[in-house]
């Protein structure tokens, strides 16, 4: 078993918000990640709930101020959130920019080199950390969901479109959905893939694997603020929701007046998406 | 009229979270607040909340890790969070240590110099910055309320006890509440009031004014973590709630088992004393 390491312990809504170390197989790198532990954890097995955070942002982003600690200690549902790519690996270039490498692994396994040896954050949420957590906390294993904002959208809607079946239900806000047409998602493909010509970036893009989605039903969320400034540039969510009316996929679409992108937006919705979750979490 | 300056501005739960900076004739520097604005002052004068936060904080630590916004659009009451001292001015010493100086202005006037000059935090939160709420924002004159954290915590029992009848109510999570006998209260008192031979410290300390208070009915709610490192070095709330008891001042005492210092602690329980504030500013 995977040796954790608690870095801090916090009471919260009368259980726990946790970060924990540990050396990542996946990533060739020790990592932390985020947990809360909600009162009900202490008395048998709960679902879990997976964060995907956008580009510069930590564990700690939404941990400090999503007030989703609230509503994970009311549902009894386990919240844990991964960092957004492997730290402390001195690739060259990997701090050069806020939209690659460090504090950017765009949830994707890449394979060009230097950055195949470490940036497989899609293995690492979806493999690695679960098994970490189904074996080291009161997770009940079949019963989990995906969420996440900017980046860690695009990453929550991949990781359920790519694994039939894994998640119960999947939301995001402010969802890089169409990664293949958005500056970030090009410049982190072309990196982390190789160029469109070479590679399939089509695997990797929530609006195109939606398409071709063929799994049971998959309940999706989307959030949106119509402030936001990235809308228009980089998230398309537009084009995700053709996607999936093309293909009979369910979903909904909040689009929220004078929402940004913030965290101040986020807080104001976590409630929404954390009762989506338990619906069919607890079903 | 002072002028102020937008920082910034984001939606959050139906109002605002807004930043703002201006010149502070108390201070002599510019200074930033963070103000929420909650749907309903969009239609008519709502009352006001000042919180003062702790050691090290700016005005952020409280806006974005609290969740006090949620709370604040469902009472309709405003939110103003000050900093924690001056800023920018270069006072010889002000950046030694994390307990004097920048970021620990103890909400005192000081009278010792160099910082006699700057540091008259007291008199910034309780007349220039409301008179700054009043005349720029759908504040409600006469209704008021105080709170705050550690350092805070005490600045706000102190601004109450010291202004009879400018507060409706008054409340505290971990408050300094006895700093003459406290290394951090002793620190910040000799180095901005002088030593306690020269000086009246007692005038400063929360536990020796409720002895003299004879204002109009205060409600004091405090709240203090038993998991709080601080609490029997720096904290004493029993000195406190023994002086209330003497002085026949109505008082409330929260222990809450586990619980530390943190925002986490503090996020858990805004709620409860936003209630609280509410009761006494709509009666």
């Amino acid at each position: 078993m995977t040796a954790l390491k608690e870095v801090s312990s916090n009471r919260s809504f009368g259980g726990y918000q946790k970060v924990f170390s540990h050396d990542s197989k996946e990533l060739g790198c020790q990592m932390n990640f985020a947990i809360y532990l909600p009162p009900q954890a202490e008395d048998g097995e709960v679902p879990v709930i997976y964060w995907l955070s956008g580009l510069t942002c930590t564990e700690q982003n939404f941990t400090t101020k999503s007030g989703v600690q609230r509503y994970a200690s009311e549902h009894g549902i386990i919240i844990v959130v991964p960092d957004t790519s492997p730290r402390g690996c001195k690739i060259p270039g990997d701090d050069d920019s806020s939209d690659f490498g460090i504090g950017a692994g765009f949830y994707v396994d890449a394979t060009q080199e230097p950055w195949n040896k470490n940036y497989r954050m899609f293995s690492y949420v979806t493999k690695e950390l679960p098994e970490i957590i189904n074996s080291n906390f009161a997770a009940l294993e079949e019963c989990q969901s995906i969420m996440g904002h900017s980046m860690g959208g695009h990453g929550a809607l991949i990781c359920a479109l790519k694994n039939p079946g894994k998640y119960r239900s999947v939301s995001a806000f402010s969802a890089i959905c169409n990664p293949i047409i958005s500056k970030w998602g090009q410049k982190a493909f072309s990196g982390y893939l190789g160029s469109a010509e070479s590679a399939n970036w089509a695997d990797w893009d929530a609006t195109e694997l939606v398409k071709g989605y063929s799994g049971p039903p998959l309940e999706i969320l989307l959030d949106q603020g119509k402030a936001d400034h990235n809308l228009t540039t980089e998230l398309f969510p537009d084009n995700f929701i053709s996607a999936c009316k093309e293909s009979q996929v369910p979903v909904i679409l909040h689009m929220r007046d004078g929402y940004d992108h913030s965290y101040y937006y986020i807080a104001s919705f976590i409630e929404e998406h954390i009762k989506h979750h338990a619906t069919y979490l607890k079903a």
